[in-house]
């Protein structure tokens, strides 16, 4: 973008929706990048800038991410040697809590089920732990569980994600299909989750209709 | 149970795997119902104080969900006049993440869509303003969406509740069933979230193979 094409940060803000409070400290923290500096005490902004805002308040008030994870994900996006799977793994280690140690024992268990699955997944995958996790959760009440209790929500999950990943459109810059993908985890991750629940209120409005 | 048949604090602490001043603190917060009172200064614990430790344990840590929340929860699984539905709704009110005010145009078109779905839900559902925020998130990045990009997912969330509610026992006390949908709710809803980012992963590495 040349020079006087920019747009000063009131209006940045106006466009935005982004109070300029909030603006100057996404910039301190390197969510967003530095404004061109046409003269001393004035920077000017350009449409990357709206863009990245809209990106960060999506992954703030839909993703519920920390500013610490935020940076890493725009950081992942702004790196032009990175490819679309390995920015896919940043965001995945941004979006995915924080584990508790893990059982080495489920962790193997799970290892052996996306084997079975025929899925390859970096051992850093933070998918791998939680699952983990979620075995042993389902243990420690007393469930006589195994792996292949997951097996319908991963026949749900490969559904979904071979959809997403071929539905992005080609020739696309990088750092568009990166935006894109991230988006799509976080957005569609929380709308899934919320259909599930609504699913679940619909079937469960059912049964009691018909008396079980 | 009859007194005698319980266990000591320490014993309960160790069998739990839950130290002494964290059961204390639920027991304070009401997560936890107070002991048998068999001396002065000397409660006993019960076999149901140990499932329920086990359940405050896995909502805390596979959920993430705050005391106030896992309260809410508790309180609805112990309140004999609410049927599993309702208390499913409390589950779900519990788990989702407090969401910003929603564009009352957005919740229109989302429930026009759950309307063609033929799936009935409350109106206080949180997943209603979760989708509508969803919704409004992508049209705030620039996406030209409708309603219908969320229909992969509501079909694969309706195979899944289906085969949640199904699965129940018949004939399970309702204190039971409620705690086994809750778990449900909160442990299989990790598993489907870690799954989903597992297979775009395995996709997106595929198709960075064939060169795409």
């Amino acid at each position: 973008l040349s020079r006087g094409a920019g747009i000063r940060l009131s209006e940045l803000s106006r466009t935005s929706g982004v109070a300029i409070a909030t603006i100057k400290y996404y910039l301190r923290e390197g969510l967003l990048p530095a404004g061109d500096a046409v003269a001393p005490n004035r920077a000017e902004y350009a449409e990357q800038h709206v863009r990245r805002l809209r990106l960060v308040r999506v992954l703030r008030e839909v993703g519920g991410l920390p500013v610490d994870a935020i940076r890493d994900v725009v950081q992942a996006i702004e790196d032009p040697h990175l490819s679309l799977h390995a920015v896919l793994g940043v965001a995945h280690r941004a979006i995915s809590p924080v584990s508790p140690p893990t059982d080495e024992a489920a962790l193997a268990e799970i290892d052996g089920f996306l084997d079975e699955l025929g899925w390859v997944v970096s051992p850093e995958a933070p998918g791998r732990m939680e699952l983990a996790q979620a075995l042993t959760a389902l243990r420690a009440l007393g469930r006589d569980v195994e792996t292949t209790a997951f097996l319908p929500y991963a026949e749900a999950a490969e559904r979904i994600a071979a959809r997403e990943l071929a539905s992005l459109p080609t020739g696309a810059p990088t750092d568009e299909l990166v935006e894109q993908v991230v988006v799509g985890t976080v957005v569609h991750g929380a709308a899934l989750a919320a259909l599930r629940r609504l699913a679940q209120e619909h079937h469960s409005a059912r049964q009691r209709k018909s008396g079980t």
